[in-house]
């Protein structure tokens, strides 16, 4: 079972960092840990033990999911419940140390926890231990991810028929998303783009009432999430006939986001990843227009470890899933961002949901 | 301009709170006082001078969303960098003292803060001087939440033409989010909940694959974000001849939803409303069924203050936005909920798109 060989693993980890209880907050981390997929948990977890805290809304709940680890159900929040727990064990030598995760805990949880341990434990920041564990996917979560992103690619085939001179963003982006729940998507990953004509330059460009112009680039970015998976795609695609500079920057856009992907092979920093793109770019003299990070890898949370930014190393691995996203954006005018996901292979990568990339004109 | 007042509101209640400064990073917080709709931005409020840190995505944004606080775009995160404006002031005597928003600040950021300030002020957790104030909306607040809740109260009419046995709760909540999305919401305040049949008596029941039944209740609870405001409703439909004590059952959580509805007026506390809708329901011996609270607070968050809940002593003021939401769930066997948005007035409330709740058979 996937959870408890993830859950053993930490528990080995905790010695090395010089922690006796590891008190997991975050909800993404507890799920990838247990299975559980409630909204209120804390699982604090020992050298020898795991415990479940939640509340009575998840206690059926909890008893279905989770297998590798005791449920107690609190009164109160589950992480001072955690707290008091660990302030009633009969203490013996020194007080313990627990370890919290200080990146999703907020300062006022952290004071009322201190509070609860009454001295019978020392808080401490853990390192990121498990967003560096869930860096590299283990096979049952590449096979969720693959058909998140496969259901994530079809609606693009949605946006493509919904697009024309007119039509507003957000109907384009309403289309896509009724088609993921049709089928099946327990969600969007994040507010879909949809960014067209000169709004097309703008890098978050949610679908807003504009409409289409007859002529420009349109920035499709959407996401599913599949099973806890979340999906990653961009597709720009242009409407009414593109103009050969337009042509000659989406080429440029497309030829730096495959020397990315070609880049990608263990061994090789996020960093000089990011590199393999921006220097096409500059090559082009786009670089200037190209003001984000190359990717971010994806899994239970969109956006999570690794980053793909300049002068980052960490090294690429085998297992890790990242996003492949260059795009160039000149303001007012307009931009393009080609993405896909792709799988971090002994080899190389593998890139998921593969298609043809060339210009799609509408 | 409502930002202006909201802001020299918050200035001239520094003092009392023994503040010299208050950093704002909780964003719905943010945008309240200035408008500032980003997703990066940390707003420092002393009492002579507003600072809204950002990001350089957000430079154009910011100028023209922003009038009321200086702008200063950092090349770190926006708390560290209005730490550091800070600790670059010139001393004079004691060092500072600067509050935060301890529920939205991580305790990691508050570590870096405090790193930041080198000394040079004091953090000191704020009492929830912004949420306070955020609980009686202004005129134009409660314009936007009027315009949400009309939209949002328009998808009943479409659940209400999807809804049929056999139908997947999904395509019920996709065929809601469709029309939501086309009439120009920003995107659904919460997500979406149909749950029919047995599942009618899960609170949270995310709407999910399972097919409507031939007979049983339908609980539909769904909200918009329309101009940043949330809307939030609750509507309780049956598939199918319901029994009497189907019928006696819903007619008892109305009963219930109209007390509380008419217990609504200045003075009062929101445990008082909350009693109202609980005796009903005790009456009708149906009290045990009853979970969770009355209602809550609702703008620029779908959850915010007030609670409207056992033994709560916040009185209601006029201009105070809340939901009146009690339901009544069986394990295993059915649920209702009736929800509405009411804003408090001088002589008692008015119910925000009000309509017929008598059960509707479909």
């Amino acid at each position: 079972m996937k959870h408890e060989a993830r859950l053993r693993r930490l528990r080995t980890s905790l010695p090395e960092s010089n922690l006796d209880f590891l008190l997991v907050t975050h909800l993404p981390n507890v799920r990838y840990l247990t299975g559980f997929t409630g909204s209120a948990g804390a699982l604090l977890v020992g050298e020898r033990d795991a415990i479940l805290f939640t509340d009575g809304r998840y206690r059926t709940q909890a008893r279905q999911e989770v297998r590798n680890a005791r449920i107690a159900i609190a009164s109160q929040a589950p992480s001072l419940a955690a707290a008091e727990w660990l302030a009633g064990l009969r203490s013996r030598s020194a007080p313990r140390t627990l370890g919290i995760e200080a990146e999703s805990l907020t300062a006022r949880a952290r004071d009322r926890l201190a509070a609860a341990l009454r001295g019978k434990a020392k808080l401490r920041s853990a390192p990121p231990l498990i967003e560096r564990a869930r860096m590299v996917k283990d096979a049952a979560e590449v096979g969720l991810i693959r058909k998140a992103v496969k259901l994530g690619a079809s609606l693009f085939d949605v946006a493509c028929k919904t697009i024309r001179p007119g039509v507003r963003e957000v109907e384009v982006a309403a289309a896509m998303e009724y088609e993921a729940r049709r089928k099946g998507a327990e969600g969007m990953s994040f507010p879909t783009i949809v960014a067209a004509g000169a709004r097309s330059a703008i890098i978050h460009g949610r679908a807003s009432p504009a409409r289409l112009p007859r002529r420009g680039f349109v920035v499709c970015d959407f996401g599913v999430i599949l099973a806890g998976y979340c999906s990653d795609r961009t597709r720009t695609v242009h409407v009414g006939k593109p103009s050969q500079q337009a042509r000659d920057f989406y080429g440029a856009v497309l030829e730096a986001q495959l020397a990315a992907i070609a880049a990608v092979r263990p061994g090789v920093t996020t960093g000089q990843v990011d590199e393999a793109a921006r220097s096409v770019l500059r090559k082009w003299k786009l670089g200037r227009w190209f003001t984000h990070s190359t990717g971010h890898g994806v899994g239970l949370e969109i956006h999570e470890a690794p980053r793909l930014a300049a002068a980052q190393t960490q090294k690429l691995e085998p297992g890790m899933v990242v996003t492949i996203e260059p795009g160039a954006y000149v303001p007012g005018k307009w931009g393009v961002r080609i993405e896909d996901v792709v799988v971090v292979t002994p080899s190389g990568c593998e890139v998921l949901s593969p298609e043809d990339k060339d210009l799609v004109v509408l």
